[in-house]
Order: C-alpha cells, then sequence, then structure tokens
C-alpha cells in the first residue's frame, strides 16, 4: 500500500530486516531525507562517513550499502531510478531557514518534523546527524568544493528501493526547503514490501 | 607549549571558549581527526552536514565556522597554511582496516584512539561521528562522487589554527590509515594559547 507523506512533513516507521522501502517521488524534483536507526538500539544510526569511506564514492545508487556508525550493513540501494542522492547535509531546520534564507518566522523543516515522528521511538532530536537524502541534486565544484542545490533529477513517479539488513526505525520527509525542491512543495510517496 | 601525539595515538583536552588550538603536521603529509563536543553538554557535538551547509563548501579553512548538530559556532578557522581538509569520513578504524584494506589483524585506528581518550570525559564510542580531519586530502571526481585519499598537501611545520566560540572538549588523533599519510606514520602536534 503506498503511503503519502504530505508536503512539508514527516513520517517514522519500522522495517523489518528483509523489508523493501520504495521511497516515490510522485510529482518529480522533491526530496526526502531518510535517517535510520537499530530498532533494538537506536545508539546505532546511518552514518555518511562509514558508508562514503567504504563505497569510495559521495554519490550512492544502485548495489551501494548504507552503513551504521558501527560499520554495519543498515540498508542496501536496490533499483533506483534517479541514481543522484546527497549523503553530506543535515536535515534543513529552522536555523537553516533562518542563517541560509534570512526567515524572519523560519519554518521547522524536515529536522523539526523528524524530531516529532522520532520521539514516540524514543530518539531525541540530538540523535538526528547527516541524512540519506533521496532525490536530492547537490552539484560540487571539485576544485574549490563549492556546493550548490540544484532541482532533482526525479521526474514524476520515478522511485528509489532500499533493502533493509536489520530491523530499522527509518525517518523519512517530504521536504520543505524550497532550494532543494525548486521551490515548489510537494508530497512524498513510499510503501513497504 | 607544544604537545605530541606519537604516531598512531590520539588524546582529548578542554578548550576553553576564546581559546586558540594550533594544530601542527611537523614532519608534513600527516592527517589529524579532530571531534569537538559542548564541555557542558556533550550531546552537541561538532557537525559536518551543518558546517557544510552554511559555508556551502565541502572544504573549508580560514574564516569559516564549525558548526554543531544544534546550529552554533563551535570553532572557527584561523590561520590556515594547508587549506585542504576533510569532513565528510568517519575516524579510521578496525572495521576501517578490515573492510578496505584487507588486514587481518587490524589496528584500532582513530576510532579507537578517540574511544580511549574521550572515555573519561564520559563521551560514549557512538558519539564520534565524521570527523574535522585536519589536512586531509580527498580528491572528488564531481561527476560521478568518486573519491579518492591523496597524500595531505602540508609540508613540515604547516599548521592550521582554531578559535574556541564555547567552551569545548576536544579529541584529536594522528591519524593511523596509512593512505592519509602516504603510508609513513608520523606524529602531530598541537598547543592551546
Amino acid at each position: 500500500m503506498i503511503q503519502t507523506i504530505a508536503p512539508r512533513t514527516g513520517t517514522a516507521f519500522r522495517l523489518a530486516r528483509g523489508q523493501v522501502l520504495t521511497v516515490i517521488d510522485p510529482q518529480g524534483e522533491q526530496v526526502s531525507d531518510m535517517v535510520a536507526y537499530n530498532a533494538d538500539d537506536p545508539e546505532e544510526y546511518l552514518s555518511s562517513g562509514r558508508s562514503i569511506d567504504y563505497a569510495s564514492r559521495l554519490f550512492l545508487s544502485t548495489g551501494d550499502i548504507l552503513f551504521s556508525n558501527r560499520s554495519r550493513p543498515m540498508l542496501e540501494i536496490g533499483e533506483d531510478r534517479v541514481g543522484r542522492h546527497d549523503f553530506t547535509l543535515t536535515p534543513c531546520s529552522k536555523d537553516t531557514f533562518r542563517i541560509l534564507y534570512g526567515d524572519k518566522t523560519p519554518h521547522h523543516g524536515c529536522q523539526g518534523n523528524l524530531e516529532q515522528a522520532l520521539k514516540p521511538f524514543g530518539i531525541a532530536p540530538d540523535r538526528i546527524t547527516v541524512a540519506f537524502n533521496v532525490f536530492m541534486h547537490v552539484a560540487i565544484d571539485a576544485e574549490t568544493g563549492e556546493i550548490s542545490v540544484r532541482p532533482p533529477l526525479s521526474k514524476a513517479d520515478d522511485f528509489t528501493r532500499f533493502r533493509a539488513d536489520m530491523d530499522l526505525i527509518v525517518g523519512l520527509t517530504a521536504c520543505s526547503a524550497g532550494q532543494s525542491n525548486n521551490f515548489s512543495y510537494k508530497p512524498i510517496q513510499y510503501r513497504v514490501d
């Protein structure tokens, strides 16, 4: 069954080992920030640093493994209709909108949405680290290191699949940052099989 | 007074707000993994994701601010004789040597050294996230995202300075990974003024 995450909101759910999570971009050009924790011990979390190190690549796609801080496989990327995601940035937050966008009354962002969604699982705000930002297109200048957030490469109904390698708590959003989704806040869909 | 961190070891210490930490590469081509925590509340830690987002740059140098997960300034980079550091990878660990190098009896790496050094401050192993890897030279292919760890650009006695924006616990290593330091394990020096 397909679940819909409304624009600028988020959710969290259990994903059992062996289950497949499909993250779908129903309208195209939308981003979904994903975080994950070992369901039996949430001190073990998705680690960008470990995953990038073991893949020797910043951009991960089909066949790549997302590792935990304890160097254990958490998720493996399956079919990937987009092939470009970000794994360097933290979820957008009140402070992101204040510092980067100069908003006077900033939205609480993906950070706020994940905090609310993860609370019932006993996962504290400080445990939200660098996310696997599904469909997020961050261009890099290899000389200067400058990054620029571009509209995602995803078209309507594109998706990426992830198979769980352990029992997980997964947090997932429909991104709240204009820069990430070409200033058109859209829903995200997902299904678990 | 200059302190020396012996090859393949690490240390941790308090750095008061306003103090300046100078990280020195006495022989050249060595890396020092740095992590930092709010001394009054170690749940607040150095965040690669926040810092890269606010700088809009992967490579940080003079004038750039290293932010915490709570979006507060922790350290500001001062004089920087090298200008190239990494902020995407986690400290090398037993698993790094096992997975990337195929070592049968792997060294415990910067992760192990930081775990030992941070323990007296009550900071647990799972709290060691992506480090600011001083002098680490990670080349990036902007098209494929492939990364390759190159010898640091640092020459003997090059240094980088960091001014503390809050009272901190800082962990610092002389890196244990051959790839990072051109397969010559060397000391790191530092001073606090």
